[in-house]
Protein backbone atom coordinates (compact mmCIF):
# COMPACT_ATOMS: atom_id res chain seq x y z
CA UNK A 1 0.00 0.00 0.00
CA UNK A 2 2.95 2.51 0.69
CA UNK A 3 4.36 1.84 -2.32
CA UNK A 4 1.01 2.56 -4.60
CA UNK A 5 0.34 5.37 -2.41
CA UNK A 6 3.73 6.61 -3.49
CA UNK A 7 3.25 6.10 -7.50
CA UNK A 8 -0.34 7.85 -6.78
CA UNK A 9 1.16 11.06 -5.18
CA UNK A 10 3.87 11.67 -7.84
CA UNK A 11 1.47 10.97 -10.58
CA UNK A 12 -1.04 13.87 -8.52
CA UNK A 13 2.30 16.24 -8.49
CA UNK A 14 2.85 15.74 -11.80
CA UNK A 15 -0.72 16.73 -12.81
CA UNK A 16 -0.63 20.42 -10.81
CA UNK A 17 3.23 20.73 -12.41
CA UNK A 18 0.95 20.53 -15.29
CA UNK A 19 -1.36 23.07 -14.33
CA UNK A 20 1.60 25.24 -13.40
CA UNK A 21 2.59 25.20 -16.73
CA UNK A 22 -0.95 25.75 -17.71
CA UNK A 23 -1.22 29.37 -15.71
CA UNK A 24 2.09 30.10 -16.13
CA UNK A 25 0.89 30.10 -20.24
CA UNK A 26 -1.67 32.24 -19.69
CA UNK A 27 -0.91 34.77 -17.38
CA UNK A 28 1.92 34.97 -20.26
CA UNK A 29 -0.21 35.59 -23.13
CA UNK A 30 -2.64 37.58 -21.36
CA UNK A 31 -0.04 39.95 -20.33
CA UNK A 32 1.25 40.03 -23.86
CA UNK A 33 -2.27 40.52 -25.42
CA UNK A 34 -2.60 43.36 -22.95
CA UNK A 35 0.70 45.14 -23.52
CA UNK A 36 0.65 44.01 -27.34
CA UNK A 37 -3.02 44.96 -28.15
CA UNK A 38 -3.91 41.26 -29.13
CA UNK A 39 -7.01 39.88 -29.77
CA UNK A 40 -5.91 37.15 -31.00
CA UNK A 41 -3.87 36.22 -27.67
CA UNK A 42 -6.91 37.42 -25.41
CA UNK A 43 -9.44 35.03 -27.67
CA UNK A 44 -7.05 32.48 -26.81
CA UNK A 45 -6.48 32.58 -22.68
CA UNK A 46 -10.09 33.03 -22.52
CA UNK A 47 -11.11 29.89 -24.49
CA UNK A 48 -8.01 28.05 -22.78
CA UNK A 49 -9.68 29.00 -19.24
CA UNK A 50 -11.87 25.84 -19.64
CA UNK A 51 -8.38 23.21 -19.26
CA UNK A 52 -7.32 24.49 -16.33
CA UNK A 53 -10.54 24.14 -14.88
CA UNK A 54 -10.81 20.24 -16.28
CA UNK A 55 -7.35 20.26 -14.81
CA UNK A 56 -8.28 20.93 -11.20
CA UNK A 57 -11.22 18.95 -11.26
CA UNK A 58 -8.98 16.01 -12.71
CA UNK A 59 -6.38 16.71 -9.35
CA UNK A 60 -9.16 16.39 -7.14
CA UNK A 61 -10.09 13.54 -8.17
CA UNK A 62 -7.03 11.88 -7.93
CA UNK A 63 -6.68 13.67 -4.39
CA UNK A 64 -10.02 11.76 -3.84
CA UNK A 65 -9.20 8.34 -5.07
CA UNK A 66 -6.18 8.37 -2.83
CA UNK A 67 -7.68 9.40 0.30
CA UNK A 68 -10.64 7.07 -0.14
CA UNK A 69 -8.10 3.76 -1.34
CA UNK A 70 -5.01 4.47 0.95
CA UNK A 71 -6.77 6.47 3.60
CA UNK A 72 -2.82 8.21 4.45
CA UNK A 73 -2.57 9.41 8.15
CA UNK A 74 -0.55 11.86 10.27
CA UNK A 75 2.31 13.49 7.07
CA UNK A 76 1.08 11.75 4.67
CA UNK A 77 -2.95 13.04 4.63
CA UNK A 78 -1.59 16.84 5.08
CA UNK A 79 0.20 16.36 1.51
CA UNK A 80 -3.06 15.20 -0.24
CA UNK A 81 -4.45 17.93 1.09
CA UNK A 82 -1.93 20.26 0.35
CA UNK A 83 -2.55 18.84 -3.50
CA UNK A 84 -6.08 19.68 -3.55
CA UNK A 85 -5.29 23.39 -1.79
CA UNK A 86 -3.16 23.90 -4.42
CA UNK A 87 -5.06 22.71 -7.50
CA UNK A 88 -8.21 24.95 -6.07
CA UNK A 89 -5.22 28.27 -5.53
CA UNK A 90 -3.86 27.27 -9.28
CA UNK A 91 -7.63 27.36 -10.67
CA UNK A 92 -8.07 30.98 -9.37
CA UNK A 93 -4.76 31.95 -10.95
CA UNK A 94 -5.99 30.40 -14.34
CA UNK A 95 -9.50 32.69 -13.42
CA UNK A 96 -7.01 36.12 -12.83
CA UNK A 97 -5.02 35.33 -16.38
CA UNK A 98 -8.33 35.44 -17.46
CA UNK A 99 -9.74 38.53 -15.90
CA UNK A 100 -6.69 39.79 -17.65
CA UNK A 101 -7.44 38.66 -21.00
CA UNK A 102 -10.85 39.68 -20.76
CA UNK A 103 -9.90 43.60 -20.22
CA UNK A 104 -7.94 43.33 -23.16
CA UNK A 105 -10.33 41.91 -25.15
CA UNK A 106 -13.22 44.63 -23.56
CA UNK A 107 -11.14 47.63 -24.62
CA UNK A 108 -9.66 46.11 -28.22
CA UNK A 109 -8.86 47.65 -30.78
CA UNK A 110 -8.09 50.51 -27.92
CA UNK A 111 -4.93 49.40 -25.31
CA UNK A 112 -6.16 48.84 -21.61
CA UNK A 113 -3.25 50.96 -20.83
CA UNK A 114 -2.03 54.18 -21.07
CA UNK A 115 1.71 54.21 -21.94
CA UNK A 116 2.63 55.24 -18.63
CA UNK A 117 1.66 52.35 -16.80
CA UNK A 118 2.85 49.86 -19.39
CA UNK A 119 6.74 49.30 -17.67
CA UNK A 120 4.66 47.91 -14.68
CA UNK A 121 2.53 45.74 -16.10
CA UNK A 122 5.42 44.04 -18.31
CA UNK A 123 7.25 44.26 -14.77
CA UNK A 124 4.68 42.21 -12.31
CA UNK A 125 3.55 39.83 -15.45
CA UNK A 126 6.93 38.97 -15.96
CA UNK A 127 7.40 38.26 -12.25
CA UNK A 128 4.06 36.92 -12.02
CA UNK A 129 4.65 34.20 -14.80
CA UNK A 130 8.09 33.66 -13.40
CA UNK A 131 6.35 32.43 -9.87
CA UNK A 132 4.40 29.95 -11.61
CA UNK A 133 7.29 28.45 -13.58
CA UNK A 134 9.20 28.27 -10.18
CA UNK A 135 6.47 26.12 -8.50
CA UNK A 136 6.84 23.67 -11.45
CA UNK A 137 10.64 23.23 -10.86
CA UNK A 138 10.32 22.89 -7.78
CA UNK A 139 8.06 19.45 -8.80
CA UNK A 140 10.58 18.52 -10.84
CA UNK A 141 13.59 19.87 -8.73
CA UNK A 142 12.45 18.56 -5.91
CA UNK A 143 14.72 21.68 -5.45
CA UNK A 144 13.21 23.24 -2.28
CA UNK A 145 15.96 26.12 -2.17
CA UNK A 146 15.12 27.14 -5.32
CA UNK A 147 11.60 27.54 -3.94
CA UNK A 148 12.82 30.09 -1.60
CA UNK A 149 13.73 32.71 -4.21
CA UNK A 150 9.79 32.72 -4.41
CA UNK A 151 8.85 35.24 -1.97
CA UNK A 152 11.33 37.69 -2.76
CA UNK A 153 10.21 37.71 -5.74
CA UNK A 154 6.62 38.06 -4.48
CA UNK A 155 8.21 40.98 -3.03
CA UNK A 156 8.43 43.02 -5.95
CA UNK A 157 5.11 42.03 -7.25
CA UNK A 158 3.89 43.80 -4.22
CA UNK A 159 6.14 46.53 -4.52
CA UNK A 160 5.34 47.69 -7.91
CA UNK A 161 1.58 47.02 -7.30
CA UNK A 162 1.83 49.95 -4.17
CA UNK A 163 3.82 51.88 -6.46
CA UNK A 164 1.23 51.81 -9.49
CA UNK A 165 -1.13 53.18 -6.57
CA UNK A 166 1.20 56.08 -6.43
CA UNK A 167 1.26 57.05 -10.04
CA UNK A 168 -2.34 56.58 -10.32
CA UNK A 169 -3.78 58.47 -7.23
CA UNK A 170 -1.03 61.73 -8.38
CA UNK A 171 -3.13 64.30 -8.84
CA UNK A 172 -1.12 64.88 -12.48
CA UNK A 173 -2.78 61.43 -13.20
CA UNK A 174 -3.58 62.50 -16.67
CA UNK A 175 -5.70 59.92 -18.31
CA UNK A 176 -9.05 60.17 -16.57
CA UNK A 177 -10.90 57.83 -14.53
CA UNK A 178 -11.93 54.76 -16.69
CA UNK A 179 -8.25 54.25 -17.40
CA UNK A 180 -7.46 54.59 -13.93
CA UNK A 181 -10.63 52.13 -12.61
CA UNK A 182 -8.86 49.68 -15.29
CA UNK A 183 -5.41 49.99 -14.23
CA UNK A 184 -6.62 49.64 -10.14
CA UNK A 185 -8.23 45.77 -11.02
CA UNK A 186 -5.74 44.63 -13.51
CA UNK A 187 -3.06 45.93 -10.34
CA UNK A 188 -5.15 43.64 -8.38
CA UNK A 189 -5.24 40.70 -10.87
CA UNK A 190 -1.62 40.67 -10.90
CA UNK A 191 -1.00 40.76 -7.10
CA UNK A 192 -3.42 38.27 -6.07
CA UNK A 193 -2.16 35.72 -8.98
CA UNK A 194 1.37 36.30 -7.20
CA UNK A 195 0.14 35.47 -3.97
CA UNK A 196 -1.23 32.40 -5.28
CA UNK A 197 1.51 31.38 -6.77
CA UNK A 198 4.04 31.98 -3.53
CA UNK A 199 1.35 29.65 -2.18
CA UNK A 200 1.32 27.34 -3.88
CA UNK A 201 4.67 27.06 -4.31
CA UNK A 202 4.93 26.37 -0.55
CA UNK A 203 2.02 23.61 -0.60
CA UNK A 204 4.20 22.29 -3.03
CA UNK A 205 6.83 22.13 -1.10
CA UNK A 206 4.90 19.82 1.32
CA UNK A 207 3.48 17.39 -1.66
CA UNK A 208 7.47 16.87 -2.67
CA UNK A 209 8.99 16.92 0.85
CA UNK A 210 6.14 16.64 3.35
CA UNK A 211 7.51 19.88 4.93
CA UNK A 212 5.44 23.20 4.99
CA UNK A 213 7.59 26.47 5.23
CA UNK A 214 6.12 29.36 6.95
CA UNK A 215 3.09 31.28 5.77
CA UNK A 216 3.32 33.88 3.92
CA UNK A 217 1.25 37.17 4.41
CA UNK A 218 -2.33 37.47 2.44
CA UNK A 219 -2.01 40.05 -0.12
CA UNK A 220 -1.33 43.46 1.44
CA UNK A 221 -4.15 46.11 0.53
CA UNK B 1 -16.90 4.36 13.77
CA UNK B 2 -19.83 5.52 11.90
CA UNK B 3 -22.21 7.04 14.77
CA UNK B 4 -18.73 9.07 16.23
CA UNK B 5 -18.21 10.37 12.58
CA UNK B 6 -21.58 12.03 12.53
CA UNK B 7 -20.89 13.17 16.16
CA UNK B 8 -17.71 14.94 14.79
CA UNK B 9 -19.19 15.87 11.63
CA UNK B 10 -22.18 17.87 13.22
CA UNK B 11 -19.66 19.62 15.61
CA UNK B 12 -17.34 20.75 12.51
CA UNK B 13 -20.55 21.74 10.98
CA UNK B 14 -21.13 23.67 14.44
CA UNK B 15 -17.97 25.50 13.96
CA UNK B 16 -18.77 26.90 10.24
CA UNK B 17 -21.87 28.12 11.60
CA UNK B 18 -20.05 29.97 14.24
CA UNK B 19 -17.23 31.07 11.45
CA UNK B 20 -19.93 32.15 9.28
CA UNK B 21 -21.21 34.34 11.80
CA UNK B 22 -18.22 35.71 12.72
CA UNK B 23 -17.73 36.83 9.32
CA UNK B 24 -20.89 38.13 8.83
CA UNK B 25 -20.91 40.44 12.10
CA UNK B 26 -17.13 41.70 10.66
CA UNK B 27 -18.94 42.50 7.36
CA UNK B 28 -21.58 43.98 8.96
CA UNK B 29 -19.17 46.22 11.21
CA UNK B 30 -17.10 47.00 8.33
CA UNK B 31 -19.73 48.54 6.39
CA UNK B 32 -20.89 50.86 9.24
CA UNK B 33 -17.39 51.77 9.84
CA UNK B 34 -17.26 52.85 6.12
CA UNK B 35 -20.84 54.49 5.79
CA UNK B 36 -20.64 56.14 8.91
CA UNK B 37 -16.74 56.95 8.56
CA UNK B 38 -16.67 54.73 12.59
CA UNK B 39 -12.48 54.41 12.69
CA UNK B 40 -13.49 52.44 16.54
CA UNK B 41 -15.61 49.83 14.44
CA UNK B 42 -13.12 49.11 11.80
CA UNK B 43 -10.29 48.95 14.38
CA UNK B 44 -12.90 46.34 15.93
CA UNK B 45 -12.94 44.42 12.60
CA UNK B 46 -9.46 44.55 12.10
CA UNK B 47 -8.18 43.04 15.65
CA UNK B 48 -10.91 40.58 15.31
CA UNK B 49 -9.46 39.00 12.15
CA UNK B 50 -7.44 37.36 14.23
CA UNK B 51 -9.86 35.12 15.53
CA UNK B 52 -11.43 33.95 12.22
CA UNK B 53 -8.01 32.88 11.19
CA UNK B 54 -7.89 30.99 14.40
CA UNK B 55 -11.09 29.46 14.12
CA UNK B 56 -9.90 28.04 10.38
CA UNK B 57 -7.39 26.18 11.74
CA UNK B 58 -9.58 24.78 14.14
CA UNK B 59 -11.45 23.80 11.54
CA UNK B 60 -9.25 22.30 9.45
CA UNK B 61 -7.21 20.51 12.81
CA UNK B 62 -10.82 18.80 13.27
CA UNK B 63 -11.40 18.23 9.64
CA UNK B 64 -8.07 16.39 9.56
CA UNK B 65 -8.29 14.41 12.91
CA UNK B 66 -12.10 13.70 11.27
CA UNK B 67 -10.00 11.88 8.29
CA UNK B 68 -7.00 10.20 9.75
CA UNK B 69 -9.07 8.54 12.45
CA UNK B 70 -12.21 7.29 10.54
CA UNK B 71 -10.78 7.43 7.02
CA UNK B 72 -14.30 7.92 5.59
CA UNK B 73 -14.85 6.75 2.09
CA UNK B 74 -17.25 8.23 -0.89
CA UNK B 75 -20.07 10.96 0.10
CA UNK B 76 -18.50 11.20 3.92
CA UNK B 77 -15.14 11.53 2.12
CA UNK B 78 -16.58 14.42 -0.21
CA UNK B 79 -18.22 15.72 2.75
CA UNK B 80 -15.43 16.51 4.90
CA UNK B 81 -13.70 17.39 2.43
CA UNK B 82 -16.33 20.27 1.76
CA UNK B 83 -16.28 21.33 4.99
CA UNK B 84 -12.07 22.04 4.43
CA UNK B 85 -13.35 24.16 1.39
CA UNK B 86 -15.57 25.99 3.47
CA UNK B 87 -13.28 27.06 5.99
CA UNK B 88 -10.89 28.32 3.34
CA UNK B 89 -13.42 30.69 1.96
CA UNK B 90 -15.31 31.36 5.03
CA UNK B 91 -11.19 32.95 6.17
CA UNK B 92 -10.93 35.11 3.16
CA UNK B 93 -14.50 36.29 3.49
CA UNK B 94 -13.27 37.38 6.59
CA UNK B 95 -9.67 38.76 4.77
CA UNK B 96 -12.38 40.99 2.15
CA UNK B 97 -14.28 42.28 5.34
CA UNK B 98 -10.62 43.50 6.95
CA UNK B 99 -10.13 44.86 3.98
CA UNK B 100 -12.74 47.49 3.55
CA UNK B 101 -12.24 47.96 7.37
CA UNK B 102 -8.84 48.83 6.80
CA UNK B 103 -9.66 51.33 3.51
CA UNK B 104 -12.21 52.97 6.24
CA UNK B 105 -9.36 53.22 8.54
CA UNK B 106 -6.84 53.99 5.79
CA UNK B 107 -8.95 57.87 5.03
CA UNK B 108 -10.59 58.26 8.37
CA UNK B 109 -11.64 61.08 9.41
CA UNK B 110 -12.45 61.46 5.39
CA UNK B 111 -14.69 59.76 4.70
CA UNK B 112 -13.63 56.81 1.61
CA UNK B 113 -16.78 56.90 -0.15
CA UNK B 114 -18.21 60.13 -2.29
CA UNK B 115 -21.93 60.15 -0.99
CA UNK B 116 -23.27 59.44 -4.53
CA UNK B 117 -22.37 56.05 -4.23
CA UNK B 118 -23.02 55.50 -0.26
CA UNK B 119 -26.43 54.02 -1.12
CA UNK B 120 -24.69 51.30 -3.52
CA UNK B 121 -22.44 49.89 -0.57
CA UNK B 122 -25.39 49.98 2.14
CA UNK B 123 -27.31 47.99 -0.38
CA UNK B 124 -24.37 45.31 -1.42
CA UNK B 125 -23.19 45.65 2.71
CA UNK B 126 -26.73 44.41 3.16
CA UNK B 127 -27.36 41.79 1.12
CA UNK B 128 -23.63 40.44 1.70
CA UNK B 129 -24.25 40.01 5.77
CA UNK B 130 -27.30 38.28 4.67
CA UNK B 131 -25.62 35.97 2.36
CA UNK B 132 -23.16 34.74 5.33
CA UNK B 133 -25.92 35.00 8.00
CA UNK B 134 -28.32 32.34 5.35
CA UNK B 135 -25.41 30.03 5.49
CA UNK B 136 -25.52 29.72 9.39
CA UNK B 137 -29.26 28.90 9.09
CA UNK B 138 -28.84 26.27 6.58
CA UNK B 139 -26.49 24.38 9.06
CA UNK B 140 -28.59 25.07 11.60
CA UNK B 141 -32.32 24.20 9.88
CA UNK B 142 -30.59 21.70 7.49
CA UNK B 143 -33.32 23.36 5.23
CA UNK B 144 -31.78 23.41 1.77
CA UNK B 145 -34.92 24.86 0.25
CA UNK B 146 -33.63 28.46 2.41
CA UNK B 147 -30.45 28.35 0.64
CA UNK B 148 -31.95 28.38 -2.41
CA UNK B 149 -32.53 32.06 -2.29
CA UNK B 150 -28.95 32.51 -2.07
CA UNK B 151 -28.17 32.64 -5.72
CA UNK B 152 -30.49 35.16 -6.78
CA UNK B 153 -29.42 37.63 -3.54
CA UNK B 154 -25.85 37.30 -5.04
CA UNK B 155 -26.96 38.07 -8.57
CA UNK B 156 -28.46 41.21 -6.85
CA UNK B 157 -24.48 42.12 -5.22
CA UNK B 158 -23.50 41.62 -9.08
CA UNK B 159 -26.19 43.85 -10.49
CA UNK B 160 -25.19 46.46 -8.02
CA UNK B 161 -21.65 46.05 -8.41
CA UNK B 162 -21.79 46.03 -12.42
CA UNK B 163 -24.02 49.50 -11.83
CA UNK B 164 -21.22 50.61 -10.11
CA UNK B 165 -18.91 50.54 -12.45
CA UNK B 166 -21.03 52.52 -14.71
CA UNK B 167 -21.39 55.45 -12.10
CA UNK B 168 -17.77 56.07 -11.60
CA UNK B 169 -17.26 55.35 -15.48
CA UNK B 170 -19.45 58.13 -16.22
CA UNK B 171 -18.00 61.13 -17.82
CA UNK B 172 -19.78 63.44 -15.13
CA UNK B 173 -18.18 61.64 -12.30
CA UNK B 174 -16.69 64.95 -9.97
CA UNK B 175 -15.10 62.74 -7.24
CA UNK B 176 -11.36 62.25 -8.67
CA UNK B 177 -9.66 59.60 -9.94
CA UNK B 178 -8.52 58.68 -5.87
CA UNK B 179 -12.07 58.24 -4.86
CA UNK B 180 -12.54 56.14 -8.08
CA UNK B 181 -10.07 53.63 -7.41
CA UNK B 182 -11.08 53.70 -3.78
CA UNK B 183 -14.38 52.67 -5.09
CA UNK B 184 -13.56 50.42 -7.56
CA UNK B 185 -11.66 48.28 -4.92
CA UNK B 186 -14.13 48.31 -1.76
CA UNK B 187 -16.96 47.67 -5.11
CA UNK B 188 -14.85 44.37 -5.91
CA UNK B 189 -14.24 43.36 -1.79
CA UNK B 190 -18.01 43.15 -2.12
CA UNK B 191 -18.10 41.12 -5.00
CA UNK B 192 -15.55 38.53 -4.01
CA UNK B 193 -17.41 37.62 -0.33
CA UNK B 194 -20.67 37.42 -1.89
CA UNK B 195 -19.14 35.02 -4.81
CA UNK B 196 -17.34 33.51 -1.66
CA UNK B 197 -20.47 33.26 0.60
CA UNK B 198 -22.44 31.47 -2.20
CA UNK B 199 -19.85 28.90 -2.45
CA UNK B 200 -19.82 28.31 1.15
CA UNK B 201 -23.64 27.90 1.26
CA UNK B 202 -23.76 25.63 -1.28
CA UNK B 203 -20.73 23.67 0.39
CA UNK B 204 -22.43 23.66 3.99
CA UNK B 205 -25.25 22.65 2.06
CA UNK B 206 -23.01 19.30 1.21
CA UNK B 207 -21.84 19.39 4.37
CA UNK B 208 -25.75 19.13 5.88
CA UNK B 209 -27.01 16.77 3.38
CA UNK B 210 -24.00 15.15 1.48
CA UNK B 211 -25.71 16.57 -2.24
CA UNK B 212 -23.90 19.18 -3.78
CA UNK B 213 -26.00 21.82 -5.64
CA UNK B 214 -24.97 22.92 -9.13
CA UNK B 215 -21.97 25.39 -9.10
CA UNK B 216 -22.38 28.95 -9.77
CA UNK B 217 -20.33 31.11 -11.91
CA UNK B 218 -17.19 32.39 -10.35
CA UNK B 219 -16.50 36.52 -10.41
CA UNK B 220 -18.16 38.59 -13.25
CA UNK B 221 -14.66 40.51 -14.42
Amino acid sequence: MREAYHVELEQLADHLAAMSVQVADAMERATRALLEVDLGLAEQVISDDAKVDDARAQCEEQAYALLALQAPVATDLRTVLAAIHAAESLERMGDLALHVAKAARRRHPEPVLPDAVRPYFAEMGEVAVKLARQTEQVIKSKDVEAAKTLESDDDQVDDIHRHLFTVIMDREWPHGVAAAVDVTLLGRFYERYADHAVSVAKRMIFVVTGKMPGYGSDDDI
